[in-house]
Parts: C-alpha cells; structure tokens; sequence
C-alpha cells in the first residue's frame, strides 16, 4: 500500500541507539533492531542468544575485549512480533552514561550502526506497524505533559483519525475507480460512477474535513497548552491572579499600576488540561516607553489568545467600561472571553451575572473561574467529543489542501465536467489524504517528521 | 550469617520506583520489587501476568479507569532469580515524564510503597543477592565516568575484595572459636589454639590491610579523579598548558604574569585514568591582594594533590631553582612529582634529562607528558595490580580500625595475655573487617550507604 516501499531495500542494516533519557539513573536500555541485531548482541554478551525465543530475558555479563563492560539483561523480541517488526535487542544496564556510551560503541564496533533520530518508529512506520499519523503521535506522547495532550496523543497513536481517513479514502477510490474505468471505454457514453452518489460523497467527505480543520484549534490548544492571555487596565490585579492561579509569586505584584512590563508566562494545569497562562503589561495610554511596548506587546499577544481573561477592578471600574473596551479590543473571533470583576470583597453592590466576581488576593471565585476555563476550552471544540480530533499543523495543512481540491471537484460536478478532469481532482484529494496516514510521502516529509524525535525511538 | 537478619521482616510490602533517568526519553522504565509486585502489575495491565513465566515480556496496555495510558511491555522476574530475590516486574513504557508519573501513582494507588534511594539494591543486600561492599559499587559503577573508575567499581561489585576479607574473617573466627573453646574448659590448661600458628596469622592479615589500607590513595584518586595541581613561577605556561592538554580554552591566557588568580579545574580522562587538573595563581611574592589569596590558595591545593605538575620557563628560570623551590614547596610526602621545561620551542640548550621539556604553546612533549601522567598514577599503587584495591572512606575506615585492633592481638601475643582478653581482640577484628562486607551493620550505616544511591536502584 505504502507508495514509500522502495525504500525497505535500504532497512536490511542494524541500528542502535540509548533509549533512556540521559543522565545518569538506575537503568539505562540500549535497543538494537535489524536482521542482524541477535547476532550482534551475541557477540558481545556472555550467553548465547541464538536460539533465544521471542519475548524472553537473559541475564548474563557484557565483555569487551574479556573484560566485563556491565551484568545486563537482554531482552529478545523476534520480528515480526516487536515495535519495528524486525528482530529488537533490548539490553538493560546500569545507568551509567560512560558504561552505556562503551556498550554502544561496542555494538557499532560488531556491526550496528548509530541510529537516527526516530529511526527505530520510522522503521515501524516503514514496515507496516503504524502508520504516519501514528508514528506522529508516538513523539507527541512523549512530550505530552497533560492528561489532554496525553489522551490525544494516545487516540492518535491508537488509530483515532487514521481510520476515518482511511475510510474516507477508500470510498472515494471506489469511485474514482469507476470514473477511471469509463476512460477505458472511451468514447462510448458510458457512467458506471453514479454521479449523484458522487456529489453525496463530496459533501459527506467536506464536512467531514471541515471538522477535522475546526478540531485543530482545539487540539493545538491542548497539545501545546491553550494560550491564556490574562488582560486589564493597570491595577486591575492581573499579577495578583497570576500568582493565585499558579499558588506561588510569580509575577512582582505592587499597587503601582504599570508594575508589570515584561510578558510573564507559566502553566498550569487544570483537569487535565494546560494553560499557557500570560500575565501581561496593563492597557492604557503612556508615556512610559518601556511601559508602551509592553501594552503593544499585551494587544499582539491577544490576537493569538484561545483564551482572554479580561479582569477589572469593581472599585474604580464598571462593567460597561470593560464591555466597552472589549468591543474595541479586536479579539480573534474564536476567542473565548471570561470577564472578571475583580477586589469584590472590598465592594458591597451585588453582580449581575454578566461577569464573574472574584478577589484575587482574598482567593475568592477562583475555583468558579477554573471551571469557567475548563468550559471555555470545551466551548471551542463544538464537535462531538468523541471524535477525531487533529493537532498537527502538518495534517492541517494537508486537510486544508484536500477541502480545497474537493471543492474542486465539487464544482466540476456541478459544472458536469467529463470523468478525466473529474478523476484528476479527486486524485489531488485522495493525495492529500494519504498524506496525513503516510500512504503518500516522500523522504523529505519523513525527514522533518521523524528528526523531532529523540534518538533510540 | 547477617546480623541485620531481623530486618527482614520489615520486606513484605512491594515497592515501586521510576528506573530510568529524570527527563524525556524513548524509554522509561518503572520497577516493581516485592511479594506483590505481579499481582499488583497484573491490576494495571491489559494481559493476565498471574502465570507469567519468570524471564518473560508481555505487550499490552497500562490501564487507568478503563483508559490506556500507555503501551508498554512488562518484564517478569520471579524471585529467586532477580536483583533482588524478589519477585519483580519492570514496565517498559513510552519515555514521557508525565506517563511515567502517571504510572506510578497508579501502581502506588493499587498498593505499592514509593521506593527509597536503593531500597532495591538495600534489598538485594538484604536478601543475600550481594554484600555491602558489592552493593556500594553498583553506586559506584553508575558514577564512574572513566575506564579506571569503572574496573574499579566492576571488581568491588563482582566481589573483589569481599572475597579476601571473608577469606581472612574465615581464618581469624577459626581461631577465635578454638580459643573461646579453651575457655570452656575453665581452669585446665588446655591450649586448643596454636599461638604461633595465631601469630603468623596476625602478621599475615596485617600485611594485607595495610597493603589494601595504602590502596586507598590509588583507588580514591581512580575513584574521584586524580588531584593533579599545575604549579609553577607566573607566566610558567601553566593556563597554556591546562588549555593545551584540555584541547579548547578553558582558561584565559596572556603574557602578563599573575593573569590566573581562581583555581581553575577541569577533567581528563587518559588512557581510562581521570584527572582532576587545576590550574593555579603562579607562586611568588605578591602585593597584589587578590593575586596574594590567588597563591596560598595555590599552596593549600598542593598539600592536597596526589600529583604536581611544576612547570618553568626555560627562557627564564633554571632547573635548579626549580628543583629548590619545590624542596622547600613542602609537598606531601605521597605525592607524584613531574618537573616540566617549558618553552622548549624558544632554547636552544639540551635537556640533561631530569625534566621533561615540552613547548605547552607549541603542542611539544605533550605526548610525553600524558604517559608521564599515567606513570605516576600507576607509581603510587605500588602493589599488584590483580589485588583488590579500596576506594572507600568507609572501608579505608574499617581497615585501620580492624589494623588498630590487630595490632592489640599481636601485642597480647606477645605479652602471653589470658585466653579471653585475647579473644576480645580478636572479636574486635572480626567486627571491623565484617562492617566492610556488612556481615555486621546497623540500621545507621545502611540509611549512610543507600541514601547516597539514586532513586529505583
């Protein structure tokens, strides 16, 4: 299936590579796969390996040159039955990094080549195990700090939209199949694609994408922490509910208003999900340049937000003042807005409902306001949560790319262009599809994917 | 044949530690060591490991509430036959510290204690898997950072010098069993001990506590790294020098005498033996105050230094006023002396061959230089280089505890005292040299030695 299959001619060498993060630690792994990888951990390990069954551990010493370099286990997995499909070693040794750099160069010394970044998922990927949308979330997992990150990483790497893809796919290869099997009859005037299922299919398939499109903003914003921009005029308290969010001092908090310049950023996680939370400089006319370029800097920042905090002080402020200026504020469209009255411990009139009352020092309304955030985030993903969602500007892209094809092919439909022209669009989208699952790629796609993994992979 | 037995006991819950280095990683692995260490993996995960042959790897999914947080492969060791005797289970799972963490509250959730430092290895020790001077390598052997260390810490662990103090304890206990036997009989004048044949005995193991006692010097420096001190006249050469031998620009260097004023240290390693070089202010009288602090800090170093490196300028200075000035330097009495010529490069004049001239700036004589380097090292272990040597505190400790205490024996020999003061003594040995292999230990020294391991050893 794979378009990428030439390429396994160049997979029949051994590679090898530390997979435990570095430093030192009580156990340090060294993976070796490839159709040498039993052999030559055999030639360095004190036990015979050669009739090691799958799935089975070995303890026995590491020698080099007689001397022993490490007692280790060797763990055995025979291909087809391991991550990369192909035979895997994997040996246990102490953590430490001068014997692990010895075992390896050892290793290299018997026939192993250093792994790439991410060779070991690539050659997964190459082989059949997953996927390219899979492989993908193999790295997000990794660097998931999250329970949301984490179980968007998980349902990707357990197939979560790669199914829906490869489904969408297939129907529409069915019929462009048929539009292709027409051209064989040439001039006859013959339709085995029926061109009102087609058109059906077309609008499926769209809205299908455009939701996978809508998705990522959502997805992005839980994967790379949902960007929080905490905003207000000077004094409003912005810093104080930074650092009563995040429970310590991180921002210098005073009753100078303009006391904050910089950008200040920290994350916290709430119910699972990570808020890049940014303190920012308070909005109001200056004369304090540092303080003028801190306020330009808080207004681009917001044009980024998922996420605005607006906060204003009940005793100096009113609501309508705030409603006024965020009207003014030129906020992205799909940002959400919480608005916050802040100091209502230190004011007696009752809130109407429209914003939420809180006091940042006294702590009071903060965990109504978590919740508010959780919603928030909730809010900007309208779809039904249990299904696919993307988080990858690469698969972004390619959906953007087959919507735009699709429309194309949606009009030559409506158009009734004839079935070649027809054929060649739903291949662009059918392109793009694969894409996204690696049925399309290209080296150069598998280089920038798999050169943000870590090594040993 | 511990005296610690009792404690064991206190080793029937099942204890739980991440294994592998903090940080992002391919690989994490998480380690369970107790009675319950199968069933309570077998809580977690998707495959049933209740009859999981010992030396098994099973692929399934980590489960919390019914959702996956993970693929991993659990490895099963059934006790006896693991590093602790317990049964043990080792999940290897995606490298992410969050899933890690994750994990392991899990596990803690289903009944496992959070491990202690080397609570593994303790228990290892514990249930006669090792001795304590074999547990204290494995500590050391994840530290050591060159060749030498690491021979080193290999040898302790695989029981280098446990077995010839156990030998000795063996041969001394005889004895004593012999005399305390003598004190059965009470009044008779029995002798079932052979005071000569205890009084060879006591030279003997007094030949080789010392000769492992002057170990120490060897194995320390091999250890932490041979204290090496450049020393010299200002503008000598010695930051050229350091630079030189480092390959890169570690200190700053000009023309103008007293340029260094902090001690400046890095790490070689050569030929597997690391050195710990420090490059100082240069020795003369000084007004300058910083420069003046600069040179006693440089004399106070090389009443430390196993080894002195003293450099002059040829151009400028002679042997023989090198050769004085380190008469009087009062340099410790151990300490390995090379007497280097610099600016080689710059004389014309033969070296009449009690110094080695090298050109520091010109690359000259540095090859030299290093076997020179290595030679002085193997100079000051002036014993066989197959016999055990010591490198802890704690053992060098015991030893001259255990020689104190022998040297009673002997005396008591000599003067012809009772049966019983004699055995006191003996006993006195006995428990001293059982410290190091910790056939005697309290709950003290255990906390000292286990506390200093990292975390899931």
């Amino acid at each position: 299936m794979h378009v990428y299959i030439c390429t396994m001619q160049l997979h029949s060498d051994t590679i090898v590579a530390i997979s435990t993060p570095a430093g030192s630690g009580a156990i340090g792994v060294i993976r070796l796969s490839g159709p040498e990888a039993i052999d030559i951990a055999g030639k360095v390990f004190s036990r015979n390996l050669e009739k090691a069954a799958g799935h089975t551990l070995h303890y026995g010493n590491i020698l080099k040159n007689g001397e022993i370099l490490d007692e280790a286990v060797a763990a055995i997995f025979i291909g087809p039955r391991s991550y990369t499909k192909e035979d895997v070693v994997e040996f246990s040794c102490h953590g430490s990094p001068y014997i692990l750099r010895e075992v390896l160069m050892l290793l290299v010394d018997k026939g192993a080549r250093l792994a790439q970044p991410g060779e070991f998922t690539q050659r997964a990927y190459l082989n059949g195990a997953m996927d390219l949308a899979q492989a993908e979330a193999v790295a997000d997992l990794i660097a998931s700090t999250s329970a949301g990150a984490h179980q968007l990483a998980m349902n990707q790497m357990r197939g979560g939209i790669s199914r829906e893809l490869k489904d969408l796919r297939e129907q529409l290869l069915n019929f462009t199949s048929l539009i292709e099997l027409e051209l064989d009859f040439g001039e006859e005037d013959v339709e085995f694609a029926d061109r009102t299922q087609l058109s059906e299919l077309v609008v499926r398939i769209t809205e299908r994408l455009s939701s996978l499109i809508d998705s990522f903003q959502f997805g992005n914003a839980i994967k790379q922490g949902v960007p929080t921009v905490i905003m207000g005029k000077p004094n409003a308290g912005k810093s104080t509910l930074l650092n009563t969010l995040l429970n310590e001092n991180r921002a210098i908090v005073s009753d100078i208003p303009g006391t904050t310049r910089d950008v200040i950023e920290d994350r916290i996680v709430i119910q699972g999900i990570e808020f890049r939370l940014m303190d920012t400089a308070g909005v109001r006319e200056t004369v304090d340049q540092i303080e003028a370029e801190g306020v330009s800097r808080t207004l681009a920042l917001a044009q980024k937000a998922s996420l605005v905090i607006y906060i204003f002080d009940r005793k100096t402020d009113t609501l309508e003042e705030a409603q006024a200026y965020l009207k003014t504020a030129d906020l992205p469209e799909s940002a959400q807005i919480i608005l916050l009255g802040n100091k209502s411990d230190l004011v007696s009139d009752k809130p109407n409902g429209s914003f939420l009352p809180i006091s940042a020092k006294a702590h009071e309304g903060i965990d109504q306001l978590r919740e508010r955030m959780v919603e928030a985030v909730q809010a900007f993903s309208q779809h039904d949560p249990d299904q696919a969602v993307i988080s990858n500007v690469r698969h972004l892209t390619a959906l953007r790319k087959a919507a735009a094809a699709l429309e194309e092919v949606q009009q030559g439909l409506e158009m009734g262009i004839t079935g070649d022209l027809l054929a060649i669009d739903i291949r662009t989208v059918l392109h793009y599809i694969g894409e996204i699952t690696g049925e399309i790629s290209t080296d150069e796609v598998l280089g920038n994917i798999f050169s943000r993994f870590c090594i040993g992979k």
